[in-house]
């Protein structure tokens, strides 16, 4: 089990949270996201390594852009 | 047919307008929705009268609140 953390920009409310977590937690091995709204960090929980790559890609799926 | 336009306050994305279109364009009568994000404007068209009531129901059901 490991936990990564991104911040992910644009993200200006519940719906948009609830976009990111759905595509995030689509990813093969994720077991848990959470979402921080305040200050956009994405929490991820996994059970299999998870690529950068795909956090990219399903938070750009779900609308938005991984920040910095 | 008649066209009235309210101001809805805390939209902040395009999730927001779709919740409010969706709510409010299933109030009976109503044949169009048009939301500027921008502004909150929200304008809706109908072919019979509509209630203030109604229209201020289904905006808080969509979870946002009538301006002013």
């Amino acid at each position: 089990m490991s936990t990564v953390t991104v911040t992910v920009a644009g993200m200006s409310c519940g719906h948009c949270v609830s976009s990111v977590r759905e595509e995030v937690g689509s990813i093969p091995g994720v077991t848990a996201v959470n979402v921080d709204l305040a200050n956009g960090e994405v929490t991820i929980d996994s059970d299999l390594h998870v690529e950068s790559d795909a956090i990219k890609t399903a938070v750009e799926e779900a609308g938005y852009q991984l920040a910095g």
